[in-house]
């Protein structure tokens, strides 16, 4: 294969993603939240789309919408590349779409060109990803990986009360309802924007993701002493606020220390009584940790906390430190990975080894299944925003090495050490 | 005189004190915003009470109200006494209102003790000094002394949209219309709660204050870049929270190096956008910086502003600093101050010279004409809140130093060096 021979698929998925961000609400850039009107008409868009191009085409009974490409060698295994539909509120038209696309376009070429695979290869479109309408993310993946079994939805409800069960029942697209969880994915293959800076600042065409980032998320509560801004001399303050800076400063410094590929963040910072002539009494604020390696997470998180009642003791102020969340970091397989570098190296692409801080629905394959995840640049690394933007060109460079990918899982005929993921490696031969 | 003379007055004026924190607002503690019909009921209430009294009551066109004892040798010069009757919401029973009845009960005991003085003694209830119904402060003591002319009520309105002008003439309390600015006061004394807690800590009774702090109050901005906190590597990161946090920790150091009597505030700090996995782009927050002398005020805020520049250089991150408010210190008078500490001193009573963080009244009074204040303990510093408390033998032993003054100032005979303001001693004599 040749760069080349994929100026007709790329054209081809450029459309195809024009096309699907008119299916948005209205407003700036695109929203598609699950199971609303426009994320339906996406979705239906799409499998009619496929169905014309000769792809077997389904829905499961979540709204995940497959094309498949049964393969010659059939031994009742998948391999599986795609992304998510929906988008966030006022979102961009990459994130998600792209990979869900790309993986289309590519089984749409592959077969054009080369007939049936050896291997079946699906593509996908998973009905959710963002958390944007319900309060729960991972809804597409997450049914096909068995975090979830469907009985969520009954008492899951959107800001207008409407439960999930209810919202998926008026959106049904298909009568074909697969095992849940899906026992039969062997690989899972992922391309989406980095949503990040790294690849422009680096001039590097494609992200062969390593991890995808564990997190933590903390809310950290300062109490001190309410007063008078004007009366109270400043060595008889207990100011929350002045010990909540003091924090917020020390996570970034010691986040610089831990250097890459650790990001430590407070996004959200709330002062109460927070009135200009009154020392704040309480601070609540965010901490958002991520690294790739549990070990160093776990080390990172303790010592801030420690740093952090430090503080609060020098300052006289009680502190409150409760986990929001934790999330396991999703190693990527590493046979693929060197399969993608080589891929770069054949195509002449640059390339770069690097972290995903962004949570995919690649994390939830990677305990179960080979897996994959490939990255082209963002523009000013800006995403969840109408601003999202990555040039066709490079676009085109993400489609290309997934192809390249999909036809070594799903038409060479030998099995070179380190392709096959380990976990799956007999199922190839 | 000594202490035994007034625990009749002190019972009469604690018990004017309970009967004024009946006129409320529903609501924890004291809410009697101006022109409200609990404001309304209050200083009608204190113009029966003054009137049956015996002293001679009136009120001006914006519903200040007064009681005088006019002097035998009387030259058209007014010691005048008193403090606010209006309340934050919410408030305490003492901010303001303490100083009103000790005032009232002071010039009621001196009258029944020592009959006629040889010069014009009046007490005073100012209308407003809060701020909180309308956009402005001072209303009451302003009118008197020329900061307002009555112009601004007309397009001033409160949080619906009701005009100070229709409030002030729904609350008319007389027809007596004094000229406005009053030319007549010579002296004003105001007793006070501190609002602090410099008097309990060092375990003092009463506080001569030198100077009402002169304050400049400022908006900052910081903007850096919002950014995923998963995908933006710590190096590649503008984040307005971590510059904005060592602003505010540089700004605590400052005032800490400087020593009292500066005190320096952040109070009020907003982040943009204000998302747990966002980096945020943008933070404003506000300083509040006091001191008792203009120049050290003045050098004080430049250095912050330098070092703030420094770190947004520094951080890359865009600045703005603006400034919202602007107050020059308010020195009292030293023969006043002098007076008062011999009062103390005779009367056995530990004193502490000390700045007021908080403005009050006397701070429009002090450019114009002799002014001194009074402070006694504030519990644990608490103002502006129900838990607001000064305990009976406290306020009692304000009003003996009240009582004490304002027998100097009205009914001795010489004029001692010190004790008459300078810029008003030929009227004295």
């Amino acid at each position: 294969m040749s760069a080349s021979y994929i100026q007709a698929p790329a054209a081809e998925m450029l459309e195809l993603l024009e096309e699907l961000s008119a299916f948005s609400a209205p407003g700036d850039g695109v929203t598609r939240l699950l199971y609303t009107p426009e994320w339906k008409k996406a979705q239906q868009f799409l499998l009619d789309r496929v169905r014309e191009s000769g792809l077997r085409v389904y829905a499961d009974s979540v709204g995940n919408v497959y094309g498949r490409l049964t393969g010659t060698r059939d031994d009742g295994k998948v391999v599986l590349a795609g992304s998510h539909i929906d988008t966030v509120v006022n979102g961009g038209k990459y994130d998600g779409t792209y990979g869900v696309v790309a993986a289309f376009t590519a089984l749409r070429y592959l077969s054009s060109v080369y007939g049936p695979p050896l291997r079946t290869l699906e593509a996908v479109s998973f009905a959710e990803e963002e958390g944007s309408r319900f309060p729960l993310t991972f809804w597409g993946s997450g049914n096909v990986t068995g975090l979830y079994d469907g009985s969520e939805a009954k008492d899951c409800r959107d800001g207008e009360g409407v439960t999930l069960q209810e919202a998926m029942e008026s959106c049904r697209l298909g009568d074909q309802n697969p095992d849940a969880p899906r026992s039969d994915i062997s690989t899972y293959v992922e391309l989406h924007i980095e949503q990040g800076i790294v690849l422009e600042q680096t001039e590097t065409q494609i992200g062969v993701v390593s991890a995808i980032a564990g997190q933590r998320r903390f809310t950290v509560t300062v109490k001190g002493t309410a007063n008078h801004a004007g009366t109270t001399p400043m060595g008889l303050r207990r100011d929350a606020l002045a010990a909540a800076a003091e924090m917020v400063l020390q996570l970034e410094r010691f986040a610089i220390e831990a250097g890459d590929p650790l990001v430590a963040t407070t996004g959200r910072l709330e002062t109460f009584p927070n009135t200009p002539n009154v020392i704040p009494g309480e601070v609540v604020f965010t901490l958002d940790i991520r690294h790739s390696r549990e070990d160093e997470l776990e080390a990172f998180c303790s010592s801030v906390a420690s740093a952090f009642e430090e503080i609060a003791k020098r300052r006289d102020v009680a502190l409150d430190i409760t986990l929001r969340l934790s999330a396991s970091p999703a190693p990527m397989n590493s046979g693929l990975r060197a399969e993608l570098e080589a891929i770069c190296l054949r195509q002449g692409k640059t390339y770069k080894a690097m972290v995903s801080g962004a949570g995919h629905d690649a994390q939830l394959f990677a305990p179960r299944c080979g897996t994959a995840m490939i990255f082209v640049p963002s523009r000013g690394g800006i995403s969840h925003s109408p601003e999202e933007y990555t040039p066709p060109e490079e676009l085109a460079a993400g489609l290309e090495v997934l192809i390249a990918l999909l036809y070594k899982l799903g038409y060479e005929e030998t099995d070179e050490d380190g392709l096959v993921p380990q976990n799956t490696k007999e199922r190839w031969t």
